[in-house]
């Protein structure tokens, strides 16, 4: 039981550090010794937490997209549905201010850096996208029924739209490390959307 | 005379064989071994010509963005301001569609590995995404002006939403290595810009 419960403060510890350290130099510039440098785990207890740096790589990655979907439910807040894509829109811009517009997004960082050489990664982020898009399409549904939103629009379309111009707002405030690309970005966003 | 035109043959097939390199593996995990064995120049002419990575990056980044401003020059084409818009979005799609989504925007790549890391470089990529949408700026504002367009819509803003919404799909679609999501992208913004 106390080893079962080492085990996992073991394996929490080694997600977050890889986490952090992917966050600042990308997945295949982190090396093994760089985490157990920086985690203090021993060798042989991270390989048996994780057999590969691609078990660990989906680890941190799925641990990302829980928190990300938690944070996209929990932003989503309003009386009406384009209120809350606009919380939302809202939460995302404040996100990356406090973080200075360092580190950007870490499912468009790992798209771009393994989207081409790992396919199992791949796939989750992709996922990632497909069903944040899938939340954002709900909502524009529900903007519909409501008379909100214009139904000649394509939800499932609009929403990939909102995923990908978001990614390409982040991509170009981190640039400048300044809010005024994403802030532009959110606020064509609303403009079309008619907020 | 001889010599130089050797001098620019080996700086050519440098940053041919470096272009190449990167975009495969990231800026970060090319090693100037792999350039020296993919191109067959010897380090010390490698070093007279490319004193560091860095001035390496940089020459391969305005190597590529001659040939991204040269592209979008030759697509802008039309009878319309908007219809040049249009043949723009189709050639990026087509672009993209014969790479089988491999490989990516070098811009959007290096912008995501170097933007924490690396300020000249990051400074020269934000001047490609600039120019860049300061160049479909000006095609809106012609648009405005014909009356093809909305007027109440801000030309530098749309530009540069233009810009993310171009770089999130193509990141989305080397991810499912089909060019589903980058379309949904251009049509969307087709249907915002009434096209």
């Amino acid at each position: 039981m106390a080893n079962q419960r080492n085990g996992s403060a073991t394996r929490k510890r080694v997600i977050e550090v890889t986490k952090q350290l992917v966050n600042e130099k990308g997945f295949n510039n982190t090396s093994i010794s760089d985490i157990i440098q920086a985690s203090g785990v021993k060798k042989g207890n991270l390989y048996f937490h994780f057999p590969s740096k691609e078990t660990l790589g989906i680890a941190i990655l799925q641990e990302a997209a829980d928190e990300f979907f938690r944070f996209l439910e929990a932003s989503l807040q309003g009386n009406r549905p384009l209120e809350k894509l606009g919380s939302f829109f809202d939460a995302v811009l404040e996100k990356h201010r406090s973080a200075h517009f360092v580190g950007g997004c870490i499912f468009g960082n790992t798209a771009l850096e393994m989207a081409d050489s790992n396919p199992n990664i791949a796939r989750l982020v992709e996922d990632v996208f497909r069903r944040w898009a899938d939340m954002i399409a709900n909502v524009l549904r529900e903007a519909q029924r409501g008379g909100e939103l214009d139904a000649s629009l394509s939800p499932t379309r609009f929403a990939k739209h909102i995923v990908a111009t978001i990614e390409g707002g982040i991509m170009m405030a981190r640039l400048t490390k300044n809010e005024e690309d994403l802030k532009d970005c959110l606020d064509t966003l609303r403009a079309f959307l008619g907020m």
